[in-house]
């Protein structure tokens, strides 16, 4: 099979344009770089020394490696106007399963999924983004690349990546929107929200070391009932709030028995 | 009033040892350290020069302030204790009100609570915790003091304190919970829990420079349906974890009108 020399991107969103710039300084070819805006797909192109095209029709099949890099509910349709089915082709998307390729006519294909948020103007490292992978023969030279990108590769199958992107939901998605109501209640109150951040940050630097049901503090944990009929009280003026209190309060005092 | 130069500790735990050892630090002399331990009192005098004490009617009345680090549902207890009623005396805590002194018979006192976990073995770098303070009419002498601590110095009246507090609950023990419930997930579908840490830390870091709400992402802000109901479905047997998703999901939707 031999090794990926040289790789050409559909797609020109935030994920292709970290991950081309990556692998183009890490030596790899970028020959082309797909957008239906031409505009797009030229911003790109300079940038990691490849080809702009806006038809797909156009793409070549001399790439060792495509790598699809467009929204969850662009991938089918992409992959159906893709003419030449035997290329080696692998998508980015942590929720849509591998049997993607099989359905729309193709027989070498795989996952290449980094597992961070990525922001259009914010540089990343990719050493510390973890990169999952499954494939559905050549996994090997998946791998390969992502290691040279990445210190953090997993090898994931897609029903575990199913998994993992509900657990983000909880981890990331779900974490987040608690900060927000944390810095809602602060507004409302006067309080500056800053104040926080240190702590938050804290919060989430404490589970790379431990198990987070180990670190687990505050009054439910403790079983403090006056701290939190108190704080039930304090939010009887906005029950969504006041509901997410007491139904995660429940759960932390049930995980504990 | 004149400024601090004398502090006596009265508590000996996580608090009052990094907090003792940041004062000493900086040149204040610990005078004396209670605990009705007298091995706990003389394991931190040890560390900060101070005299140990494990009898409260022997705490000096020379100090130019006192700092009561001990638990929460010990404070009122304590500060019944203490005979002499004329010393300038704060306490740590972030739940408990200022109005215990006057209640307990003192008239120069104040909040002194430095707005972080705190663990026995890990050391911690003052400039970054953010000390809340509060005071009957001394509040220059605690900010002054606070100051040669933290970069992160604020007046927090009590009442905002306890609104502090009950956002930190979000902010901090819940979301904490977020990542057990993830943990969790991952552990039952075999998947390394390793992999969401980045992106849990990237998660936590975003909110330093964006309101949680402008960098809010996943199914729920996107309003995919198509995924809330795979989530929902997957879910299925753990009702806990899906009335966690389906509450949070509801008040993310809800947020985005």
């Amino acid at each position: 099979l031999g090794s990926i020399k040289s790789i050409s991107f559909i797609g020109s969103g935030n994920v292709a344009t970290h991950l081309s710039q990556a692998l183009h300084n890490q030596g790899f070819i970028i020959e082309q770089v797909f957008s239906r805006n031409i505009d797009h797909a030229l911003e790109l192109a300079e940038k990691v020394d490849a080809l702009a095209v806006d038809n797909i029709a156009n793409i070549n099949s001399s790439s060792d490696l495509y790598i699809l890099a467009v929204k969850d509910d662009a991938i089918e349709s992409t992959l159906r106007l893709i003419n030449d089915k035997n290329i080696f082709i692998v998508h980015t998307s942590g929720s849509i399963g591998i049997d993607i390729f099989k359905e729309t006519g193709f027989s070498d294909y795989g996952i290449f999924y980094p597992l961070q948020t990525f922001s259009k103007n914010k540089s990343v490292d990719f050493l510390e983004i973890p990169i999952c992978v499954e494939a559905s023969y050549e996994e090997k030279l998946l791998i390969d690349i992502a290691n040279q990108l990445s210190n953090l590769v997993y090898q994931v199958s897609s029903e575990q990546r199913k998994k993992l992107h509900l657990a983000a939901v909880f981890a990331c998605n779900f974490s987040n929107y608690m900060y927000h109501v944390a810095e809602d209640i602060c507004l409302q109150n006067d309080v500056n929200f800053n104040i926080l951040k240190p702590l938050i940050k804290e919060t989430a630097q404490k589970i790379s070391l431990n198990h987070p049901h180990e670190v687990q503090t505050g009054p439910a944990v403790r079983g403090d009932q006056k701290i939190i009929e108190s704080h039930l009280d304090q939010l009887s003026e906005n029950k969504n709030y006041q509901g997410i209190y007491r139904l995660i309060t429940d759960n932390i005092l049930k995980a504990k028995k």
